[in-house]
């Protein structure tokens, strides 16, 4: 599908389908300017300069005007693409956006493929390959953190750091090869201790972005947040609050359907998915048991559980005996319901008991809204999403997290290498391939055109 | 909801929802350029001149970049709305655009009605009420002769003519009026037979554009096409012959739903609707009379009917018997089917005995094939569809239809008038009401507010 070779010109619209009041046609490439200079009427587009706007029509075969239209004109290298581009402002409507899109194609544009004028910016050095797939996420993502996190990358976020270290391991090979080069005679350009230091300085880096992934896979993905507990604990009220309270929020963002708004909210500009249980009881019951299984199974997919109890009808002691039970291995917040129903100085004295028995607990009433917003933060901070300041980059992109993994265990290879003496002819085979592992996460080593279908056809068309 | 008072800053999000590559937000008004500026981080605004792009950060109160966007200014009067206009080019995504729309409101912006941008365009005179609908129509418009339609009424159409006859009238209205005031003395500046010159030209172009209304309707909302006939006569068979032939056409274009294909299709740049019927027989049983019921209303709702006839069952005397009980008013072709199960020399024989009998009459058999097209030229021209050239101007709105019947029946008073020896006083108040009702065409005329709530309610936000 995509090809380095590709250097025709390439059309597409780049607006949803729908009626608007306006919708975009976009095309870039060598003749991109002689094509829409062929179709336009209006001033003359071969001498306008770049970045500047042109009012006029575009006009079909028969001379028939399809629409008064604006074009914006992108000359290369000053453009998306890094091609000349222009882009046809048009009214938005389909019939007119596909008929000024066929004229175009007529005049032997090539419709785009999907993610192609990403994937030109590419090749052409515009942005490299992680900053290319982070335009995908840009466009995906439909809360601040993940938007965050993907403008992060977009705006070259590790890669930087990346290509330095890559730099340093480049010299550092190729003082090893030299050396190689020299043969017998007894010369030392570089010396191990050198390839460690900088090996340990890719190895610390890595580590910290591989480990930021859980954290960015979790806000990518929105969190999973399971309430379990026994029946009657008022599980299905807390959802009720949770739900209702942010509700408004949620419902003013235009695109989020209804079955969204049903279980989902944001907090802290993080979606959560939250989820009521079955309550869990030692049943004997076959159906009830049914119902234990499938909360378990939910309790297994989460990234969080809300262990909700009634402080009128358990003590301490009980719930202990019954944590020890359920065996959650998530993380897991206990959450103390209907404090409401308690009156002081019992109340403390229930509390005081519940505290000193468990570590990650918070006193509610779901009924009454009674600290609900501590049951939030406190949720927050048992996943680190607090950790999250908005300025540290995250890696979201499992295609990424894998190389890191892949990084980290070749550096650990070469670090047994040195141990065992290996000669530096093998090293120098292991560095090669730490080199090409970062290529593949900034596009500069990568040569297999799957890969690159991969990624760019999770593009929409046009982008 | 309008006002010609309101000059605050408007902004909208212009492009359909949906994950796009572009998405755009545009904002009009007297602070649309210091609002943007004071948001935006790249190139001073302020200096930039009109109809030029810059590129960007969109910048929040806590300095977070929303997005890297491109700018595009347009200084007043050289924009659309007439006003200092800025549109934001955003990656597609609703997060981004609906963030960066709430921080345009934030720093002053309004959030536009439907229509506001181009209320404001016909408000500061950059178009008249006529071209303005159009652009609702433009939008709107689905197939190429609708859209043809809408184009010639947004490029000024008929209202330029228009325009020219209401400045004869008022010249004319004026000498009749300083006539009146100077009362007894015995001057005429203008007399009634340069008065009914003038009102004849009026007359002849408004008749003209009232006339084309029934063809214009006609094309906007798509030709209704029923074929009836006696049962097995082949009216199911015509119907897929008719759709399947023209379906890849049809799905081709992005955005018809397959009801939409399932009985609509496209001929020289027109929708019809074709639609099926139950067998029209003679019948006492409940049921099928019912069905009957339901085929001559639909008959009663159509543009034309397609009466389809079986060769082999049914002589032309019979056909003719039929069509006296069916008593069908609207256009009728009778299409005589099956054609392909009668051999020479019988089969000329037959054909001649229709066609001695009926004027519009074709011959087809829609199992094979033969002669659709003829058919489908022969729907064109017995709805003079054929007249349409596309060079005419073709009224296709309700409001100016009316309005143009209201001239006419104005003119037909005067003339009256002139008849009966009414004073000039009595006349000159019947030429102010032909006055007000071309101007409430081009909007010259417009006071009411829910004329105007009307007409621009029903644009697309951003519009």
């Amino acid at each position: 599908m995509f090809s380095y070779l590709n250097n025709d010109t390439i059309a597409a619209i780049a607006t949803p389908p729908g009626k608007s009041a306006i919708g975009i046609v976009r095309i870039s490439g060598p003749d991109a300017i002689s094509i829409v200079k062929s179709v336009f009427r209006g001033a003359d587009i071969d001498k306008a300069k770049t970045h500047t706007i042109h009012l006029g029509h575009i006009i079909n075969d028969d001379g028939d005007m399809i629409d008064e239209v604006l074009i914006s004109i992108f000359r290369k290298p000053s453009s998306y693409t890094g091609e000349n581009s222009i882009e046809i402002s048009c009214h938005g409507s389909t019939y007119i956006l596909n008929s000024v899109l066929n004229i175009l194609v007529s005049k032997g544009a090539r419709l785009a493929e999907p993610g192609e004028f990403t994937f030109r910016a590419f090749i052409n050095g515009k942005m490299d390959l992680s900053q290319a797939e982070a335009v995908a996420d840009i466009i995906d993502s439909e809360n601040k953190t993940a938007h965050h996190i993907a403008f992060n990358y977009f705006r070259g976020g590790f890669t930087a750091k990346m290509k330095e270290l890559r730099e340093k391991l480049i010299e550092l090979v190729s003082l090893f090869e030299l050396e190689i080069d020299f043969g017998e005679e007894d010369v030392e350009f570089a010396s191990n201790s050198q390839l460690l230091q900088v090996l340990n300085e890719i190895k610390s880096e890595v580590k910290n972005l591989s480990d930021s992934f859980s954290l960015g896979n979790v806000i990518k993905k929105g969190v999973s947040v399971v309430i379990a507990g026994k029946p009657n604990a008022g599980k299905s009220t807390l959802l009720n609050t949770l739900l209702n309270e942010d509700r408004a929020i949620t419902s003013k963002i235009p695109g989020t359907t209804r079955d969204f708004i049903e279980d989902n909210i944001i907090i802290n500009g993080i979606s959560f998915r939250f989820a009521d249980t079955a309550g869990l009881t030692h049943s004997t019951d076959e159906i009830e048991s049914k119902g234990i299984a499938k909360t378990l199974e939910k309790i297994r997919m989460a990234d969080l559980v809300i262990y909700l109890t009634d402080i009128t009808e358990t003590t301490s002691f009980e719930l202990k005996d019954e944590l020890n039970i359920q065996n959650i291995t998530k993380p897991c917040l206990i959450a103390i319901n209907k404090i409401d129903k308690v009156n002081s100085p019992e109340k403390e004295k229930l509390m005081d008991s519940f505290s000193s028995a468990f570590e990650n607990i918070i006193f509610i009433s779901s009924k009454y809204g009674y600290h609900i917003d501590d049951l939030k933060n406190r949720i927050i901070s048992l996943l680190d999403l607090d950790k999250y300041t908005g300025d540290q980059t995250i890696v979201s992109n499992a295609r990424h997290y894998n190389i890191l993994n892949n990084i980290l265990s070749s550096i650990s290879d070469i670090e047994k290498g040195i141990q065992t003496n290996l000669s530096k002819d093998l090293l120098t085979t292991d560095i090669h391939n730490i080199l090409n592992l970062i290529g593949e996460i900034t596009g500069m080593a990568i040569t297999s055109d799957e890969i690159l279908n991969n990624i760019f056809g999770r593009f929409c068309i046009g982008k």
